[in-house]
């Protein structure tokens, strides 16, 4: 299929508070993630506390849907995660977010519907439930202390999913109104600058001038410097050579 | 250096209510961060809304270090990156979380401290404290809703760094006390399959036959069985391939 790859569904399983629907809610909103799908909320639906925390991710989401049974949720997708603990005495592939999300991704790419399934505050899933899954996805924890919040499980792979959506540069350096300074005037600006040491006796010695020359050569070449701040530099030599008094204390 | 990479610490400058300031330490304590700093928080500290708040972590994590101001809270750092919004008006290098993190570890394995300094609730950092950082970190968020909370900003990083950690396996299939199944079983299971298939003339033309067969196989095979799982698909042939009547209705 040529299908754009469509978002993940994220389906909150026996949901308990519906502050934790809506903290899931904005979360995932925040990622970009924009369907949600509730399994019997157990203090029912719609929820108020839910709106509330949901900061108003809910009201421009897309409509939440409610079902009675994970089957009827899942009935319309293809391929399942379940976001989980490793479960015990069941035969399902465990997977790190990073791999499971790349499954998802590549999966979505090719034109299918993809849900994630995740179990109430506290508890997690049940087998059942993990068994309609395709596979497990782990969110690696502190062994200590891996009380991950259900908001906070969606945030993770919401991140994982927008993270492999590689158009967003790794680096920027805006310089906003002001740009890189030509190399000629930080050239002039360091030339003077040696000049002022120079007339200070800030080089003690022959032996050491050079290295310490190339030193601050390559400072101020690596700071990336715009037009603006070569001035103010020119500016900050300027002020520090001169022989002004210091002001009369008060 | 040759010192084990430590991880990074925490800074919350003038963190407002304590109940954030705790969701924030069992976040990062969920996900391996230990080392708490906070700078003025507005409340006071320590704070029984934060302790309550963060389920157990702070008990647990290092003792929570408070400052006066940011420049004390960083002054034994060597590397600091703000984890804020893209700065308007100031020239500093923007990483996406990957490539931020990605520093961070780089400069960690030499023996540098990190910190990530991350701004009050709904304000984000204020350019003084921008200008303190070496880069920031800029969470790529929906443009439409970029409220992303406190704590789910601290849990992202610090599951970006714990990510690069790569010592977790992408994908485990644990077979628990099951084994997976000798190829020559699973070939007796489905020669067995074929042959009550025939049986059943499921087969209709000699054409599809080859290919028929070839899908069932790949089914299967596919399946990585454990051995048990294969015991039990003979049981159900067995069972769809008697001849009993069904029950009588009560």
């Amino acid at each position: 299929m040529t299908t754009q790859p469509t978002n993940p569904i994220i389906i909150l399983v026996d949901p308990q508070l519906g502050e934790n629907i809506g903290a899931a809610a904005r979360a995932m909103f925040n990622l970009g993630l924009d369907e949600l799908r509730l399994v019997k909320p157990r203090d029912g639906w719609p929820s108020l506390a839910a709106d509330k925390n949901s900061a108003g991710a809910l009201a421009q989401m897309q409509p939440v849907q409610v079902f009675e049974t994970l089957a009827e949720a899942i009935a319309d997708l293809h391929y399942v995660m379940a976001a989980t603990a490793r479960p015990r005495d069941m035969l399902k592939p465990v997977y790190t977010p990073k791999s499971g999300i790349e499954e998802c991704r590549t999966r979505a790419a090719e034109g299918q519907k993809i849900g994630w399934i995740f179990g109430p505050e506290r508890m997690g899933l049940i087998n059942d439930a993990i068994a309609k899954s395709h596979g497990v996805i782990t969110i690696p924890t502190n062994p200590d202390f891996s009380s991950l919040n259900l908001a906070q499980s969606v945030a993770l792979l919401a991140y994982e999913w927008l993270r492999g959506d590689d158009d967003i540069p790794d680096k920027v350096l805006d310089p906003g109104d002001s740009f890189p300074v030509e190399q000629k005037k930080l050239e002039e600006f360091l030339t003077r600058l040696e000049d002022e040491l120079e007339t200070k006796r800030f080089f003690r010695t022959e032996e050491i001038r050079p290295t310490m020359k190339r030193n601050i050569r390559n400072m101020f070449t690596r700071a990336d410097l715009t037009d603006q701040e070569v001035r103010t530099l020119h500016g900050m030599v300027s002020a520090l050579i001169e022989q002004r008094k210091p002001p009369e204390p008060k």
